[in-house]
């Protein structure tokens, strides 16, 4: 296992975590000038600067992507519908392949409407359907740009409005199913946060490999928990077991980046952007 | 598949639904009144009636308990912590025979402290073998008893603080290796709240049977859902596809109550409990 205390080569900043404070053309210079060597954009983010500018900010910094936020939203209510996702993910791989990133990261969606508050249907099984069509669908086209797909599995209380795909199990099953041979072209992004619960988690770290492994992605869960989606906390200052976890990711032959991505609007978004970077990295030291 | 349109003969209402608006010897009078046959109380609201006055007027009322909430909280730091869980483990066995319960719901336990705000430790494996450990000791005396207990797996947003046993099939595999037999001693308490995300649902409730189904709890999953405890919604205002649901449930053989269990600071608890009771029937009918 790798040994963090002592340098931060391997920290990559997912940019949401100071994205109230900063457009990502400040993000990716204060990262610069804190020799972190990746971060994880976001597409909004990107094409608020203009993708052509921040392809030559990251070129000029030397700065990598550890992977590329986010495809995915797969279900809808009619063809129009699927159609529309689908072409809003090629146009995601191609914005991935024009950052150089090494995955793009699929949040892959739930029933339609309910993250605007009200499900359009409420059948699960359809959705994780649409979920699973969607990703061969848009697969087809990412191998051919050459950009692989990370799928995330979303913490189960996301499960109806942003992610059917809810354990790790259950998205190496759609790999399986979708590149049996492990061509290196479909995985997984295995964040703590939404993972750390499951007690089936160190088994199917296991059975990824370093095939299926895209991402991993760090952050705490604190108790109590204050909000659905904006309450992560950051790393050591929660109950999740971060190295022992990453501890399982290395056996499992991963030897990337750890992303650190943090939703925080009770707390770190209220910070000045320097402190929340500094904190990252000293806690990537201490706690990851 | 029953059909409940008609009738709310296998409505049980579990009394922590109610529990802002009345003391527990009104919940059972007001439910007598409605012609509610069953209800599941809490501990604290039998001892604050005094359950031999609960058990008499459970009596004069012919009305059941569809189970008794609740055991379990196993995991502790030391000795003395194990021993007292265990110790207060036996008075819930012996409460929910003096109440003639089916059975004792186990809301497990897991990292000790978390639910004060600080856990003592993060091991979340260690806390599952305290669990573990803890289930097979209650068990012999709830076996003298007479008492059968029924593991409840909570939702993975509750595995820091009440309960590290999160989907059905960890709770069945706990169920197997105790009771090997299926004597129909140990078995679950599905409530779809917590279990509706899960992927596997369906295949589990059909491993679980007749014999470790022994309780089903409804309510609904909101969009969005505005706190991790006390958001859940009433039946037909959410996402989970309860009659779906329970058509599995039965047909793994269950056929006793359906339990509506509603923790909601934000809208039912402030409502009078004449309404919420009412729409409970009402929403039986129509939504479960």
């Amino acid at each position: 296992m790798r040994d963090f205390t002592k340098s931060h080569e391997w920290l990559s900043i997912n940019t949401a975590t100071v994205k109230k404070q900063w457009s990502l053309d400040k993000i990716i210079d204060e990262c610069a000038k804190r020799n972190i060597r990746a971060i994880s954009p976001w597409r909004d983010q990107v094409a608020a600067v203009g993708i052509d500018k921040v392809a030559k900010q990251l070129r000029a910094h030397s700065m990598q992507l550890s992977g590329y936020c986010r495809g995915g939203f797969f279900p809808a209510v009619d063809a129009k519908g699927i159609g529309a996702a689908y072409d809003d993910n090629r146009r995601a791989i191609d914005e991935a392949k024009t950052l150089n990133a090494p995955c793009l990261v699929l949040v892959v969606g739930s029933l339609p409407g309910a993250l605007q508050g009200k499900a359009l249907y409420t059948d699960i099984q359809l959705a994780r359907t649409q979920v699973y069509d969607g990703i061969q669908k848009a697969l087809e086209y990412a191998v051919e740009i050459g950009i692989p797909l990370a799928i995330e599995p979303l913490h189960p209380m996301q499960a109806a409005e942003r992610a059917c795909v809810n354990t790790l199990e259950q998205a190496l099953d759609i790999c399986d199913a979708l590149d049996p041979q492990r061509k290196g072209r479909l995985g997984v992004a295995l964040d703590v946060y939404h993972t750390w619960w499951d007690p089936k988690l160190k088994q199917q770290i296991q059975r990824a490999g370093k095939d299926r492994l895209m991402a991993f992605h760090v952050c705490d869960w604190l108790t109590p928990t204050r909000d659905l989606l904006n309450d992560r906390g950051m790393m050591g200052d929660g109950v999740i077991e971060i190295r022992k976890i990453r501890g399982w990711v290395e056996s499992a032959g991963y030897c990337q980046f750890s992303e650190v991505e943090i939703f925080s609007d009770q707390d770190w978004w209220d910070r000045p952007g320097e402190e929340v970077l500094d904190t990252c990295i000293s806690r990537h030291c201490s706690s990851v």
